[in-house]
């Protein structure tokens, strides 16, 4: 089949995105839950508004074009009937608000219109919002639910996403199709939910003949869940770097089992060739492939030399025609990897600028995590001085946008995109 | 339908138990992995092993009939061909071994007797140890498979589970039913699989009228795993103390959710007719219900003051006549709720022995966690010996067991026994 | 003995003031070594020191006289020898870099001037730049020093003291004399010692009748260290409130013992006849007492409800004449205890501004930090859009700096500033 | 000066040993302070010293004189009055009990017998075990002292030392003299302060002629504490292997800037000609050299694999006559210079038995730490079943004893004792 869409390289000229643009979830953000949410600091949101506007203006300026997770998802919730159902089920059930107030939960909220309903799909809705909007008293539910007897009234009946700042991961465009990731921690795992109502409900994507790399199709068509006990890939990690070749990095957050996966969905549908499988230590500083190795150019990328250099990198191939089975070996290094597998001469790997101490800060605020605009033209943080300087040294142009408050989930212009469509190199 | 089975109160003559006698997967525990797998120190498993006959031995000389875990699900997986399948096709899937070498690692696995897949379901099983059953090279597999190639020669294939010496966890009889409880680590939620092929599988039990409280039934009558998310319930929390009432701890690892399950199910049954949940502080110190409080005698009692004097008690009634709803109430206290839910004039609860120093280090070693043969006749550790005295001089015989390494996991008596036959008061 | 310096309350004018522009301590700060240096966070230097120059510049143009932290200890370093000398002695010690090289690093480092000494006493030194000041290759040192001879080139000889910035807590004045106060955390122990050398060489200080109030003058009238073990105290928990009323902070970092110790001295000297101990709990969000509670004017403060609400407050007076003795007793609750100490009629508590969540994120950064520059004209972060709204409707005039990267260490205006002069009210 | 005390060698024929039977510092353990007191786990008193009075009976039994430091302590402190003057001058401060209190504990205390204050002066102080020796009401304290007014009535005036069991650590002698080692763990330094006044003043050792190798001696005489930072030294590092050189542990709790005093030391005194600094990761389980090497005969030792097969060794020796200066030089390996070190042909390392997993287990249940009695004649734990096999097997004799509660702090043979008087090889 045939799709509108597609990303067939890293650095190739982007033409579609999508972002999501600071909300309701980083407000939710307390010096208490930020840990659990996978975020360093509380954001001061207003602020994180205009710098996230900011970026959305430089890209819609140079003719990309841009789309909001949010307005997706609020469209796709409006578009059938079984989307908002679908969202419903998937979000409130009897394990979250327990047997007694699931079905009175879940009519509540599959009344609501699309646009209320997808703000607190993404931001949150604590008991004592439920109950303003219901205008029942909180005693009308704590006699008949011993769940909600026992909460407290700023308690989560849906949970805040606020990753969901970063559209890489829930989603991952290879070539022409899109993987629903199943993500690393149970803070992120609604993400998904979100992403797949999106894909099969939008009218933009409903009826278009692209790919599903993951999960495996139901039966009736549509995202199935599993308990994916401690399988786990992210899109952070996921990268279709052209030449027929998809890097994935093997990370905290992406197991080997889910790249043995999805190296056979893309063999067998004849939508790749070879998986470069890139070891990165588990830690909060390299929790993905792209916060350490990101591609600037046709022949540059730039990587944080301790975990670069040193990186285990295994080759997965068909191993047969049908691509049903796999051939693995161990390849040398990235470098040498890299080269091979995009048929270069040399793949000028341009390290973290400064000295020790600069390196591992620049790296800590997404000083590797570069997005390409179109081949040699990079977004970056204004804030990482000495690396933006190396890049244009090299002949790279680095535009700056701003991250005080956007980098705060350790995320920079790679994590916050999601590219829908972009060329090959 | 009838059962020969069924657990009528806490203190009723015990006449059935089910335990499990330490085992291989005592012998995996680390320094690096016990925390991990919940135990705050390796045991010398020979040792432990001789505790462990003593207790048993005791329990035999005194006519309670004593079943083994790992016996019995051994026999289990040889009732039934399905059986094997079903403990190898839950346990080793696409997700954990990955999908190269699922189908090897199963047929090899379902072509093991019942007692040496019995030992490895229980005890785990290393990639060193499979490549040594199949004789196969290491390389043989690490061509065909990422996850293989990544992983340590000591990395599980099959996790050890052991914490399967808590017989009481994983299930739960409940008057006369059994629950096949979702447990809340990681660590430990194969063992319910485990007790799932038991119940199904086993001669014993398998053409038994006896009901399922939780997981709900699915179409073929097998255990249905759900992706249970931060929904938990443990045998620890679960205490049928008569008259109809059930006692539940809402712990760390059992939730308020499982526990309005729980109610409505036997509810619906007419198995009881009052549930009182018991708030326990989230805490290593006081993980279940029975850490901190268990049942002696028809009217007394042990407690740890500074939880039971404070404790958060709600009272669950059926709200109409089919008992598909609850009626929640906040019950005054502790005490007054056993009191008026077990129709006593006066229950008497036998502090934790010694000062504050003393009580909080023989709580802490299983001293609150004493198991009932008859009434006002109990197990405990031998090495609290100011809550042992303290007892006796309330009118209870306790039979001393020593625990040296047995309480390493934190548990005592009650924790390492699953009755299955016990009669009323 | 009189002295032209002084601290009269928290809310009168404020005419001289010592701050400490961000620097090379600041550019040490890595993912790695950040949180036992204290900080949530790396912090984009060049952008800390435009925000700093801001808030300086501001304070200078309302007549305040501003005192660079660095500059007054590179000052006092070239007045006298002695202060090379003392400085170099309490740093460089035979338990630090070892007996080997302890001559030699102390007689290099006695040698640079001023400047440079006071560049490195705060931001510290590496092996790597000692070797280079010295010009001597890194053998040379590890043939003479097993201490040099297992250090990484990045190892510090000084080590970096990046909670300079904050300059209220190393150093503070009660009315007539100054607090060299033991720090809580070894990061910054030797902050207190740069601090010493100021008030004793300084000739800004060096001749001037202040008292000492902390620690007790040794022989020869110098700073003399203690082993303090678990006694400490921070200068962001110590007010001088008027009236002869201190209110001391009893915190993580300002123990009981010291509260007593200044009490004592303070009483015995004339100084003050009244001392609050106000109870924090121990957290990250609750460091000091102006972390969750600063004086706005003369009648009016804000505070951090959830912990001023609840507090533990005791009153320390002189138990007989000579104030050698304490009486101590326990207040009704914070409110009362300051309108009672202040002699005023009501002290208006403006709470942090927002719901729940809203007041956790600004108290977080820094919502209840103020510092006043008169009565009812505080300084702010501009982030606080809640709390500063709140403090305007109580016709408190605030003025908002911007702490997008000051704020990380957690730390606001009251934090950043050592007033030396202020009036009474 | 003579001496008629020393340690010649770590496996040459034991003639005097101080030990530490369990005692009242141990009961103060919980699950809340036992982490910070360096405990897995609380211990059964009663059995711990049961298997503690068998390890000292097989001791005498063979001829070896068995001192109990308890005992001891009691009789130093009767021994002069200086000596109850000085133990409590250093454990009771105005920086620990506060000002108000200080003289009254202090002389309370004092006026103690010798036998009563070891006891506390090792198993700790509470607050109320106070009050009710000097009959007081608690008002009575809480009234003079803010200390007093915010403690609970466990808090500790004098805080249990239960590591003092482990005797290897405070104070370790090498050949002719002995060093009061500063230890890492606040938790444990005034452990250094009874061994001080045990050697200052019990009548066995004050007219001695023996070395104080530290701390540098004070001009009193005394043992001078200072606040060594991280400088920090243990006994369990500290090896007088024979041939004039000592080995010596660079751990998480010995550091290369004692180890370099210490050389000195030793070189100066003409005590010792080399020095080997051993490197051990930091890691709860290899807390010292002791956990993971130890000698067992002339020619051979026993090692943990992972730690000693990959050891950083380092040699120092005098750079001059007088040897006040060192030569450090890398070494090959342990094995190598152990054997150039000793003037042997070859160096038995045996290796913890068993396979990955059970050496990790025993290993962490001090597998590697056994203390000889004679050449080629050691004491371990009898539950390292697989270790103690092996050491059989090569010709080594293992005297076992039993250690379930003896364990718990991570200590076995070597760590409980501390040698006096040890012959040469």
């Amino acid at each position: 089949m045939s799709t509108r869409y597609g990303v067939h390289s890293e650095v190739g000229t982007l033409r579609q995105v999508i972002v999501h643009r600071p909300d309701l979830s980083l407000k939710r953000l307390t010096p208490v839950n930020k840990d659990e949410l996978l975020y360093d600091d509380v954001l001061w949101v207003g602020r994180a508004q205009i710098e996230h506007d900011a970026f959305v203006g430089m890209m819609r300026g140079r003719g990309i074009e841009v789309f909001y997770h949010q307005e997706l998802l609020a469209e796709a919730l409006e578009a059938a009937p079984e989307a908002k159902r679908h969202a419903v089920e998937r979000t409130v059930t009897h394990l979250t608000v327990g047997p007694s107030l699931v079905d009175e939960v879940r009519s509540e909220l599959a009344s609501w219109s699309g646009v209320r309903l997808a703000e607190h799909l993404i931001g949150g809705l604590t008991k004592e919002e439920f109950a303003a909007a219901v205008q029942a008293g909180r005693e009308g539910f704590d006699v008949r639910s011993l769940v909600a007897a026992m909460a407290e009234r700023g308690a989560f009946i849906l949970p805040p996403l606020p990753n969901s700042l970063y559209q890489r991961d829930p989603s991952a465009w290879l070539y022409g199709g899109v993987s629903l990731n199943p993500l690393y921690y149970h803070a992120r795992r609604l993400e998904t939910i979100n992403q797949s109502i999106v894909y099969h409900f939008h009218p933009m994507f409903a009826d278009d003949g692209f790919a599903y790399w993951y999960p495996p199709m139901g039966d009736d068509g549509r995202f199935d869940e599993e308990d994916f006990g401690h399988a786990c890939m992210e899109g952070g990690d996921m990268m279709p770097i052209g030449n027929g070749v998809v890097a994935v990095g093997v990370s905290e957050r992406t197991s080997p089992v889910m790249v043995e996966h999805l190296a056979k969905e893309l063999f067998t549908a004849g939508a790749a060739t070879r998986v470069l499988a890139v070891k990165i230590p588990p830690s909060r500083s390299y929790m993905h492939l792209d916060t350490v190795f990101t591609l600037l150019d046709v022949d540059k990328a730039t990587g944080y030399p301790p975990v670069v250099e040193n990186a285990e990198v295994h080759s997965l191939r068909p191993a047969d025609r049908r691509g049903t089975a796999v051939r693995v070996h161990r390849e040398p290094g990235l470098a040498a990897a890299f080269e091979d597998a995009l048929g270069i001469g040399k793949l000028d790997i341009i390290p973290t600028g400064g000295d020790d101490y600069q390196r591992a800060r620049e790296q800590w605020d997404s000083g590797s995590n570069f997005v390409a605009l179109e081949p040699g033209v990079v977004v970056g943080y204004h804030k990482n001085e000495f690396t933006n300087r190396k890049l244009r040294e090299h002949g790279v142009e680095v535009i700056e946008i701003e991250g005080f408050e956007l980098g705060k989930g350790r995320g920079g212009g790679h994590c916050m995109t999601c590219p829908i469509l972009r060329d090959p190199v």
